[in-house]
């Protein structure tokens, strides 16, 4: 069984970024610089955007917070995004969610310029991503086929089966494992809440991806052996080790599946830091022009 | 065995929006208007769009054909289509393929305003539909839901199965047929090229979706009893029983499989008759402004 180090492969795509950042800045005399945009006092939504100032400034991208109080009119955000849409040093673009409830999530995410678009939620990205066009690919789809493709797992004809149908992980990543080349060529089936003898489909997968929100859904009998098993799950539970403590678990029982594995990916450690550096790499592509040239 | 008659549901849709659109003319004075632009030669092409036109006429909505020879310029067709993007008189807008291979197709469905692009085609479109945002869906996979609302087949928890992975039929379907709601709710596994054991997997599918144009692919041993059976394959072959004659056929070799089934297409009368009623829907939401109000 080999675990699936997210945390170091992000550290090294991290440098590698940042090598190609100091040749760009040496060349262009300017830095891959990425807005964020932040409403409201969310607790997690301002980690979040902390964590991706700080991946920025240690790949020597510049990056740019833009906070509002939750109070803030639709119209006047959607205001600021276009400023930001319209303004040539920065390159990518995103608005931290969930805004709040009298701001339209899809207004906002339609507002943003394609080109700029890091987080590939816009519309046309999505649909350019389902008709193989070049696209922002969503973050965390993206980390999860850039830990495919570094630990060179073969994903031709495989069976995949992935669990969870949201907008921003199973749903594209069905389409994305479905495409030609690489990482891509698998026979999906993705899994929902409605699905029927879910174990049954789980054991049939050669690549297995949990993105349901479920702590400990995926029980090792409900694994094929040798099969690659990816955790999304991100869920926060109470740490009984503690007081008042929360960890982080994922969909998986890593105690029970993680001996059946060709390959595994742990909670933390595994999907997760690779989310923040598929934005980066969203934001070098935005920097280069490489999806949108125009 | 129900055969699912697509002709006489295709007749019958097409007598429903004759009947609305003879009332929205009654009460707006203006008809919908379908716009077709044809470039080139092609017979297949040619007829398309005549029979498009019929369809038009038969339901009282307004029909204009923009023919160009082959010849004409990618800037001058783009310009075109900016021309009858703001034609306020014009609701829907197709652009028939195949192109010239001097002017790309991707270009040229990216310049059709979404608000007109009845053919369900732009990226925006292909995205809003992913993303559970309103949208015109494509033709053929929006006439395969149409035909199984109409007969009432159950689809939640449902394992489907979608031979051939295709950007304006298998890939938007396997997304549309696992999203919330009616039909849907399915388990859908998508299949293709590379997909091994594939009989194995159309075995288990409840609905069975064949598209991947090679004629009678689909034989009676890979089909489970009761399973319903779709057939989107319209491959031209040579009709033996006639001198230089065609005929059309399907992906499924309906004499072996027809007896197992619940239900099943047939093909000519099956999927193909409701591909152009789901164009005249689509233009009649552009008409009503259903699916981009502003």
């Amino acid at each position: 069984m080999v675990l699936i180090d997210g945390k170091q492969t992000a550290a090294d795509i991290r440098g590698e970024i940042a090598r190609e950042v100091a040749a760009l800045i040496d060349h262009k005399g300017e830095a891959p610089h990425l807005a964020a945009v932040l409403v409201g006092d969310d607790p997690a939504s301002h980690t979040y955007v902390r964590n991706k100032e700080k991946a920025c400034q240690e790949t020597g991208m510049l990056s740019s917070i833009y906070k509002y109080p939750a109070t803030i009119g639709e119209d006047e955000l959607l205001k600021i995004i276009d400023f930001i849409n319209n303004d040539d040093d920065i390159h990518g673009l995103i608005v931290q969610k969930p805004l709040p409830s009298h701001i339209s999530d899809d207004r906002v995410t339609a507002a943003i310029r394609p080109s700029k678009d890091v987080d590939g939620f816009h519309p046309v990205n999505v649909g350019r991503m389902v008709l193989n066009l070049p696209a922002y690919l969503p973050a965390t789809p993206a980390g999860i086929l850039e830990l495919i493709r570094r630990y060179h797992i073969e994903t031709v004809g495989k069976e995949c089966v992935i669990l969870g149908r949201s907008n921003i992980v199973g749903a594209p990543l069905s389409v994305m494992l479905s495409k030609k080349g690489y990482p891509g060529n698998c026979t999906v089936t993705l899994c929902h809440s409605k699905t029927r003898n879910i174990g049954e489909l789980t054991r049939r997968a050669d690549i297995l991806i949990a993105a349901m929100g479920q702590p400990g859904f995926v029980t090792g009998d409900m694994v094929k052996k040798d099969a690659v098993v990816i955790d999304v799950g991100m869920n926060r539970i109470v740490d009984e080790t503690k007081v008042s403590a929360f960890k982080f678990t994922g969909d998986v029982r890593f105690d029970e599946v993680a001996s059946k594995c060709s390959y595994i990916t742990p909670v933390p450690g595994g999907v997760g830091p690779m989310t923040i550096v598929s934005l980066l790499l969203n934001t070098l592509k935005a920097y280069k022009k490489e999806i949108y040239p125009e």
